[in-house]
C-alpha cells in the first residue's frame, strides 16, 4: 500500500491542528469578524439572533439570507433580476462567517472563490440574458467528505491536512454546472460514524438553535449551517442517519435518498474505499423546504448521472408521481421509548393528518434494537482498522464521542461472520417489506430518534434512522414542533422496558431541552423517492401550513 | 451453527449416491425407458435424433415438442384449445425422460406431479373457458438451485440428499401461478462456480448437440435440457456466465438480467447465505426464442415482485422500449483470442448488421483478464469454506472440474483485502461505463467465450461473460452459426499474446468441434433490460431470419 501508511509529517498533530486553524481563520475577511464583546456568553442558548444584532450584514443581506427565501425562491429572484448572484453569494458568505464564529460549522472556507464565481455568473446573465441553470447563483455548503479541487478533504483526519484534492466530486461538479456556488464545506465527526461533528482538525460544532444541545451528525456541520442559514442549500451523506439526525437536531429539512438515486462516485471516503459493508452510504440535501429537496434531486437527475456513475439507477425517477393522499403508517415507538416531546410530535402529527382526511394506520417495524445490533456489526467489519490507521499516522487520539458509541473496540469479522450478519440484514429487509405490504401504507411516519437533540456526544442510539439504511428506503425529515416544558413534562409514570430504555428517558430534562426542534421522519418505499418527495410536500402543507 | 455442521449420516457418500440414483430412476415410468440396444455407442456425436427414432414419443408428441413451437406459440396453441395441457406436458415429460437417459441432465424428476397439475389446468380451462395465466400448461425445467416443496435441493452436495424442501422458491411459485408446469430440475456443477454440470450426487451431464463437448454451466443441465427440448422454457442462474455459457454450448437462447429485475429471494444457496461477494447472482431464462425470454420476463414483472423481494427494483421495466436500430459496439477479442469459429461468428454478424444498415463501432472493454482476476478473488472471499465444509460432512471429494478452475486452493480474504478487490471492481465498472459513453453504443456484440463448447471440464476462462456480472449489465445469448472445419481451419499464423492465449488456441481441433453451436452475446446497459430484449429481437431477425 505504500506511502499512505507512513506517518504524515515531522510536525506533531497539535502543530498541524494549529496551522489548519490559522488557515481557516485567514479565509474570513477581517471586516466579517465579530468583536470580542459580540461573542455570546456561555448562557446564551439561541445563537441565531446574533446575526441580526452584530451589524456585519446589511438589512438587505439579512433579508436575502432570511426566512423569506428558500433556495427555490432565491433562484427565481436571481433569474428574475431582483438580485445579482454577487449580492446573494456575498450575503450568505457574510452570514456563514458569523455562523462559523458562533458555531464552528465550517471546514474549508471558499468565500473568495465563491464571490469570483458569482461575478462570472452575473457576467453570463448580463451578456446572454440567461441563467446557466436552475441553481444560478444559489449559495451552497457541502459536507466535508466531498472533494473540491484545491481544497483539503480531511474528513476530520489529521493525517490528511494540507493535501488539497486534485479533482472535484462529480456530484458537486454537476450542481456547479447548474449554477450553484459553493461557499464552504462543513464539519463532520472523526470516523464519520458518529451523530456528532467533532474531530481534532476542526473541533466541535454547535447547534445554533440551542447551543447546549448537539448539532447531531455525521452531517452535523451541515445541519448547523442550514439552521444558521449559512447557505441556501446543503449536501450531506447518510449511512445510519447522518443527514436526518442533524436535520432534526437543527430544525431543518433533509432527504436521505434510496441508494442509486444520487451519484456517490468520487467522493472522499472515511474508511476503506470500495467498502461493501452491506449498508450503502448515500448523498442528499439539507435545506429549508421540501420543494428545495425536490429541486436538488430534479437537477441531479436531469443531468442523467447514470452516464458517469455506474451505481446510479437510470429512469427510476423519471416517472411522474401521482397526486394522492398517501395512506400513512405510524411508528410511535420501537426499541427505545422516545422523550415526551417526540412522542407528542408523532401523536399530534398523526391526529392532524387523520383530521385532514388521511388514512392513518399502525405500523410495527422489525425490532429496531435488533436492527441496530446488525448495523453496528456491519459498520465495523474491519474492526475500524482504517480510522485506527489514520489516527496512528498523525498520532491524534480518538475524540470522546467516537469512543462513546462503542464501535472503537469491536473486533474485525471473518467473511463467514460478515455473511451471517448480512443474512440477518436480509431477514430484516424481508420483514420490513412484509409489514409494509400487510399495512398497505404509502408512507411511514416515525420519530427520528428517541429524543430531540441531546447534549453533545449523547446521540448514541440511531435505531430509528439506521433501519432505513439497512432497508434502503428513502426518508424526508420535516421540522414540526419544539420541545415545550408546559406541553412535555417528564413522564413520571414511565415504565422502562429495559436498561437502555430507562437510560434514555433519564436523559430528558424539560428545561434543558426547551425550544429544541422536534422533527418527523417520513419514509417511502425503496426507490419510491419521486413519489415520496411529492407526498412529503403535501404532508408538510397539512402539518406545517407551508404553501 | 449446530445441526448443519454435523456429518450427515451413518451412510457413506457412495451409499447415498446409489440411493439417490435409484430414486431418480424410479421417477421415470418403465415404458419411457430406452432399451439397451437403443442406447447410442460412444461415437454417436449428435444425440438429438434418437428422440425421433426410439419410438417412445408419438408423431404428435414429436411435433408438440419439436422446433415448430417455442413457449410463446405453445402457450397460444393451448389457450386456443389446439392442445390440452396434459397432451403438452406428457409429450415433454416423455422427451425429457429420453433426454435424461442420453444426457443425464435432470436431477429432481417431477413427471407425476406435472401431469397431475396439467389435468387440473385442463379442468379449469374446460370449466371457465379461461387460462390461469399466460403460461397455462407450458412445461418448464428449472436449475437445481430452486426449491420445490417436497423435492430435494442438493445443488449437487451429497450432504443435502434426502432433505426435501419445505417451500417452493417465490420465483417458481410466481411462474406456476401464471400456469407453468414444472416437470424437472436440472443438473449443476459441484460448488456452482464451474462452467460444467458434474457432481457426485447426479454425475456428469452431456451436451446433446455434440456429446463429446461440454454442456457448459453452471446451468449446464438446463442448457442440455433446452437443446434436447426437455421443456419449452428453462430457468438458470448466472454469476459469471452460468446462464450464457450453457446457452452458447448447447445452441439455445439465454438471458442474464441486471440484478434486481428478476427476484432471487428464497432460492437454494450453494455457498454462505447472504453472501456479499460484490458480484450478485441473478436468475434468468433459457429457451428457444428471444420472445420467450421476453415472455418470461414480462410474466415475472407483471407479478410486481418488488412486493415480496426487497432486492427487486420497481418500475424500471415498466417503461415502454423504443423501436430503433441500435448502434452496435463490437468486441472481437479481449484477453484471450477466440477460436476461429467464434472469430468468424462475430465478424460475420457485424458485417451482416452493417449491411442491414446498423451502425457498427469498435468497443474496447477494460482488460478482460484483469476483470477475471478480480472476479475470482471476489468469488473466493471465504476460501470456499462452505463447499469444503459440505464435502467434509458427507466425505465426498471435489470433482475434477472443480479442482481444475483453480478456486479450490485460493485463500480466504481479510475485510481489507475484500474491500481492495471491490475497489478494483468499482474501477472496472467505471471504465466500462466510460467506454460505453465514449463509443456511444446502444448494445455490445461480443463472443461468449474464447471457444465454443470445449471438451468437458475445459471451460476454465469465463472472462467474456463474468465481466458483465462484474459490471451488472444484462446480456442475451443468441445462437448464430456452427463450427465448420471448411470455414474454420486452425489459425496457422496465430501469434499468441501470452501463455494462456497459446493454451486456448491449442485446444482448437476443427474435427472435434465440428457442428458445435456458435453463439453471440448481445449486451445492454445496466438496467436497460426491457430495451435490450426488444433490440435483441430485432437483431435476431436480421441475423437469424427469425420472425
Amino acid at each position: 500500500m505504500g506511502a499512505d501508511q507512513e506517518p504524515v509529517a515531522k510536525k506533531t498533530w497539535q502543530e498541524l491542528q494549529a496551522a489548519k486553524a490559522a488557515e481557516r481563520n485567514s479565509r474570513i475577511p477581517e471586516e466579517w469578524k465579530l468583536k470580542a464583546d459580540q461573542l455570546p456568553s456561555e448562557d446564551v442558548v439561541d445563537l441565531r439572533p446574533i446575526v441580526s444584532s452584530c451589524g456585519i450584514l446589511s438589512s438587505a443581506e439579512l433579508a436575502i439570507t432570511g426566512e423569506e427565501y428558500d433556495a427555490s425562491s432565491l433562484a427565481a429572484a436571481i433569474a428574475a433580476g431582483k438580485f445579482t448572484a454577487v449580492e446573494v453569494v456575498t450575503a450568505f458568505c457574510k452570514r456563514a462567517a458569523v455562523g462559523q464564529q458562533l458555531c464552528n460549522m465550517l471546514t474549508e472556507i471558499m468565500f473568495a472563490d465563491a464571490i469570483k464565481r458569482a461575478e462570472e455568473l452575473d457576467g453570463i446573465f448580463k451578456t446572454t440574458g440567461k441563467t446557466v441553470g436552475p441553481l444560478h447563483g444559489v449559495p451552497m455548503t457541502w459536507k466535508e467528505c466531498f472533494h473540491f479541487k484545491g481544497y483539503d478533504s480531511t474528513n476530520g483526519y489529521m493525517s490528511r491536512v494540507f493535501q488539497p484534492a486534485d479533482h472535484t466530486s462529480p456530484l458537486a461538479e454537476l450542481l456547479q454546472a447548474a449554477g450553484a456556488v459553493i461557499i464552504s464545506k462543513t464539519n463532520v465527526p472523526q470516523t464519520m460514524l458518529v451523530a456528532e461533528a467533532h474531530n481534532n482538525v476542526f473541533g466541535q460544532t454547535k447547534n445554533p438553535v440551542n447551543s447546549r444541545l448537539s448539532c447531531g451528525g455525521s452531517s452535523g456541520g451541515e445541519g448547523s449551517s442550514q439552521a444558521f442559514r449559512c447557505s441556501a442549500l446543503g449536501v450531506g451523506t447518510d449511512v445510519g442517519g447522518s443527514i436526518r439526525i442533524p436535520a432534526a437536531c437543527n430544525g431543518v429539512y433533509g432527504y436521505k435518498p434510496t441508494f442509486g438515486v444520487i451519484p456517490m462516485i468520487g467522493y472522499s471516503y472515511s474508511g476503506w474505499t470500495g467498502s461493501n459493508t452491506g449498508i450503502p452510504a448515500v448523498s442528499g440535501p439539507l435545506g429549508h423546504s421540501v420543494r428545495d429537496l425536490a429541486l436538488f434531486t430534479d437537477v441531479v437527475r436531469a443531468a442523467r448521472p447514470w452516464r458517469f456513475d455506474p451505481a446510479v439507477i437510470p429512469n427510476i425517477m423519471e416517472m411522474e408521481p401521482v397526486s394522492r393522499k398517501p395512506v400513512v403508517g405510524v411508528i410511535h415507538a420501537s426499541g427505545i421509548t422516545p422523550h415526551p416531546p417526540v412522542r407528542r410530535a408523532v401523536r399530534e402529527a398523526a391526529a392532524k393528518l387523520a383530521a385532514a382526511g388521511f388514512e392513518v394506520r399502525n405500523f410495527t417495524p422489525p425490532d429496531l434494537l435488533g436492527v441496530r445490533d446488525v448495523s453496528e456489526q456491519l459498520f465495523t467489519l474491519d474492526g475500524l482498522s482504517y480510522p485506527k490507521r489514520e489516527c496512528a499516522r498523525s498520532g491524534e487520539p480518538p475524540v470522546p464521542s467516537v469512543l462513546k458509541i462503542g464501535f472503537w473496540d469491536m473486533p474485525a469479522k471473518t467473511q463467514e461472520e460478515a455473511w451471517a450478519w448480512n443474512t440477518k440484514k436480509g431477514d430484516i429487509q424481508k420483514k420490513m417489506l412484509d409489514e409494509w405490504q400487510r399495512v398497505g401504507c404509502d408512507v411511514v411516519l416515525s420519530p427520528v430518534g428517541p429524543h430531540t437533540a441531546p447534549k453533545p456526544g449523547e446521540w448514541t442510539n440511531d435505531h430509528y434512522t439506521v433501519v432505513w439504511n439497512v432497508c434502503d428506503y428513502p426518508a424526508v425529515i420535516m421540522p414540526f414542533t419544539h420541545a415545550d416544558p408546559a406541553l412535555d413534562p417528564a413522564d413520571v409514570e414511565f415504565k422502562p422496558m429495559h436498561e437502555a430504555d430507562k437510560k434514555n428517558q433519564d436523559l430528558y430534562d424539560p428545561e434543558l431541552f426547551k425550544g429544541a426542534p422536534v422533527a418527523l421522519q417520513i419514509v417511502g418505499p425503496r426507490l419510491g423517492d419521486k413519489q415520496l418527495l411529492k407526498d412529503a410536500q403535501l404532508l408538510d402543507s397539512v402539518l406545517n401550513g407551508t404553501a
